[in-house]
């Protein structure tokens, strides 16, 4: 632990995590994984973070709590989060009902305001009743007012309840339209209330944000399970279950829609929204999320040429799924580029503006696969590598996602000293926790640039022995234990293998060999990238420094790497906000030219290349 | 039975019927409601509506015949219907594969070459199949053959067979679209197979055609009892059933599709098409037989002021509906002027070409509503007038329906002749019937003008006496027997009551009164019509003198009248053909200025003055 950090302790989880001084309240929350509500993105504007700060916290009252906390309020410790900035180790107390557990990520990013080009627009009508002077039917009525043209589209379940909403009504209404689709007729004036929900559909975990779309605001943000884990861990196993299972296509798709309706009852329970209330879903996500949860033929994506089911942007109606939205409402299918560069990584895309950066710009999203976006030069590239499972703590012994009990950063001086989440003793190694191990290992000199764990005795007098005795010789190699104390008894072993360290090198050198494929379609070497953006979960927790020691980016400085968090979500939800979005979505996937790194004779050099760490 | 008919028999039905001498095999084969095969409407062209001429054929064989029929067919008196005239009474067989039993109206109409420009596109395609130098996704690898801009529905249902139709075929399929559609992707080529099928739904029967969309052709009509008689004869009755009914408005929704299925299924049998080949369904009817078609209530039809749910044309999805043709296939739903004034008269308005018809014409469909069209000077002007069931038979003590048994005319010269459809005894009287009878007893002055059946004893001398004693005292007044021996005892008496005549003055009274406000509109006389076309099948058995003689139709000559069959069901069948003739549908609709009568003071006098017959 450097003496640059700071303890911050929440309450009520008891949750503490480390940040430079300095930071807000708010930030550090979102570091910790921690919600705190909000809704005009940490301006200070909307007054609702209020927690309590019991110490560490600099003094000054903001103009914006003299004007939303009483005296009483100041009186008691409470400021608000995203005005006062961390000074010493702190105590903060989050009142329980501004805790948004589900809230891992991005809450700076999910609370700015949106621009709104609603497709979703309501118009309220106080409607003449009929009389034998005006005969005109019910739609009519309403439609003559409702100056849309001719084309109309209704459907017939609402035709069906018509004539009782405008009765029970007085003829009080409020149409809803769905770009010109009648979608709904509300008794009396619901133009207010139009909501809609951003869904990002990971293998592992389904987020979604429920969004204004009268002001392009995220509301709340949650996440779920995605209960396909059940089917299996990882796509392939998953498809492979679609394919071999009667009706396993079906349970897939029940499997994303249980997260999906456990979101959104959670975040109506939350915001008081009915669920009628929420008129479309936008779903972006990995292409075999998007298909499974279509309950599409998955098994084409699987083996060579990888070639989806559909990649244009889709407008399906609930009717067909029945989640528990409108039962009108519509489904917006993100695009896509190829099969295993989908939908999440076009929403990266528009959430990063990648296309309006000046000079070059990278997009990395590392998983299972490795997505990357390389923009400049007036054109996009994309490729997809099979970054393998390392990252995600797949097929290293002690891997494990990372949750309470997993190592998550390392730093090695005389001794090993692990950052476990939750504190406690050690219960595996996540992904963000594997890279800082290895690079660290290199660091100290443990292992060599072709990724060997060194001979104990070769390092005596070179490396602490404290440390040195953490070198065994095991039955699969050797290994490098990372307990605290590996004397203590009661503490489980966790151990990096040299196993270990060569599915990173195969992950690592896939997405550095990646990056410098697409690099020499442009002509250009790693320092001509002005930014990398680093996406997803990982990217928010993975140390620079380390990424760079490993070798996963090439020769890029530390500074230009910037982690966007969910930012796959955010472009979920602008595109919610915005028919306009979703055009310059759809212009990115036409834009883009996909390098299929299967067919390119000159990855395999790349690759065998990238396996070494830099020297 | 006048001298300046002749009586043609068709075997092998034996039905018989009186025809104009000079008229064409095909022409008495439709008056006498059999179908015979032919494509080209009459025109010498297809040589399909080959049947066997007895005898009372002209004997001039046509060169359409030279072309169409062998010497060995011509040697056989096998002649073309279309291109023969009756000259004497005969006897005509018709090959029983020519027959169409089902037919009943309209052949020539039906056959008409109509407008194409279907809402239904194929496009066949040969498609390379994916490699990873080529990965566009199957929808994609479909839609860049196919400039049809980025707008594109497609039904998930689609999507999830799109893999395997796409590989089984070897690439080679055939995209449907309906307008932007993609509403299926099928096997080889299959472009040449586009139906449609128009339905007129009405109270009592429903009759389809099935339409060929590529070549704009009716190639088979059916009719099938609308199984929506179970829960009630009249659609008030229908209507009261489905709001006191739990459920009743499903029952009565499956009612019409029942109906609707069997044609279709008797149609496909017939033509060998299957039902994923026909891919819309245009749906005409009485206002309320729609409503209760596609589930709505239907209760505000039947209360002032007479609101439909809707009448703007529709577009729903056969997802919703699940009629037995294309899963995804089109219900079109015709538009419709009021409450009263329904899609049946507007797809007769079209098949009436009445916007365009120089001078004035009128348009008259008498059920147990009458719909009125009066069309000239640039406008079109509509009503309803609560006809009555006189001419449906109901409310008339032995008043029946137009099948077997029932008297359909009657003539009277020393006794009381009456035709009964099919021979044999009567066992009742239809419309046409009744009308006839009417006419009759007010020329031989059994009736006077006010309506009245005249005191025996003063007719003596006037009268024959043996029509003289039809005339009888009864329970419910004076009675008129018709009979054709009243001294048979094996005979049931069939009768026309003084209240019989009452309600036939009621009915004829509203047609009449409501005809005089639409021409009162436009400041016209009854002699400026130029023409009445009279819908519907009452329409083609009326006799039109007998009409004129009780007063249907204010001072009109009998020239001036033409049946025009089931000109509904060709309204709705060029509309199925053409999306030019739904827009003309639509602005019919528009233009159409609808006269609600019941706001009309004037309308009582004009139905009073109308009660009685003209002298």
């Amino acid at each position: 632990m450097s003496s640059d950090t700071i303890k911050v302790t929440f309450l009520p989880s008891g949750k503490a995590i480390k940040v430079s001084p300095g930071v807000s309240i708010l930030e550090s929350a979102i570091a910790a994984g921690l919600g705190v509500k909000g809704l005009c993105g940490g301006k200070g504007l909307c007054g609702k973070c209020r927690v309590k700060a019991h110490y560490g916290v600099e003094q000054k009252i903001s103009l914006s709590e003299l004007e939303h906390l009483s005296q009483e309020d100041l009186d008691d410790g409470m400021v608000l989060a995203c005005q006062r900035k961390l000074i010493a180790d702190a105590l903060i107390e989050i009142e329980p009902e501004a805790i948004n557990p589900h809230r891992k990520e991005s809450l700076t990013d999910a609370h700015k305001l949106m621009p709104v080009k609603s497709a979703v627009t309501k118009r309220y009508l106080t409607l003449p009743p009929p009389s034998l002077e005006d005969q005109a039917s019910d739609l009519e009525r309403i439609m003559r007012e409702v100056s849309n043209g001719n084309s109309l589209e209704i459907g017939i379940e609402l035709l069906k309840h018509l004539p009782a909403i405008l009765r029970r009504s007085s003829y009080r209404v409020t149409a809803v339209f769905l770009d010109k689709s009648l979608i709904g007729i509300e008794e009396q004036d619901t133009s207010r209330d139009t909501y809609g929900i951003a869904f990002d559909i990971g293998t592992t975990t389904v987020a979604g944000s429920l969004v204004d779309l009268n002001a392009g605001r995220i509301i709340a943000t949650r996440g779920a399970t995605n209960y396909q884990q059940i089917f299996g861990a990882d796509v392939i196993s998953r498809i492979d279950y679609s394919i071999t299972h009667e009706n396993g296509a079906g349970l897939l798709q029940k499997g994303a829609m249980a997260a999906m309706d456990e979101i959104i009852t959670g975040l109506t329970r939350e915001s008081g929204i009915t669920e009628r209330q929420i008129y479309e879903a936008v779903l972006v996500g990995n292409t075999t999320m998007i298909h499974l949860f279509m309950g599409l033929e998955a098994s084409f994506l699987a083996r060579s040429p990888f070639v989806p089911v559909f990649s244009r942007a889709l407008n399906l109606s609930n009717k067909d799924f029945g989640l528990g939205i409108h039962p009108a409402g519509n489904i917006h299918i993100f695009p896509s580029i190829a099969g295993f560069v989908g939908a999440d990584t076009v929403a990266v895309m528009l959430a990063t503006d990648i296309q309006k950066q000046p000079g070059i710009s990278l997009v990395v999203d590392i998983g299972t696969n490795g997505e990357i976006v390389l923009a400049g030069k007036d054109r996009i590239l994309t490729c997809s590598t099979a970054a393998g499972p390392a990252f995600e703590g797949a097929k290293i012994l002690y891997g494990m996602r990372a949750v309470n009990g997993a190592i998550e950063g390392i730093s090695i001086d005389e001794d090993v000293h692990p950052d476990v989440i939750g504190g406690g003793s050690p219960k595996g190694i996540c992904g963000s926790g594997l890279i800082d191990a290895v690079a660290e290992m290199l660091r100290v000199g443990i292992l060599d640039s072709r990724g060997r764990i060194a001979d104990r005795e070769a390092l005596i007098g070179q490396v602490d022995p404290k440390t040195l005795d953490r070198i065994q010789e095991g039955k699969q190699g050797r290994e490098f234990v990372l307990n605290k104390s590996i004397s203590s008894s009661t503490d489980k072993s966790v151990m990096i293998t040299q196993k270990d360290i060569r599915e990173l090198q195969l992950g690592k050198g896939a997405i550095c060999a990646g990056i410098r494929i697409l690099l020499g379609e442009l002509g250009l070497t790693p320092r001509e990238i002005d930014r990398v953006f680093l996406a997803g979960a990982f990217g928010n927790y993975i140390k620079r420094d380390s990424a760079i020691s490993i070798g996963l980016f090439p020769e890029i400085e530390a500074d230009r790497i910037h982690p966007v968090g969910n930012a796959a979500g955010v472009g979920a939800s602008m595109a919610l906000a915005s028919i306009d979005v979703r055009e310059r979505a759809t212009e990115l996937t036409r834009k883009a030219e996909h390098i299929e790194l299967s067919c390119r004779k000159d990855f395999q050099e790349e690759f065998l290349n990238a396996l070494y760490f830099p020297v």
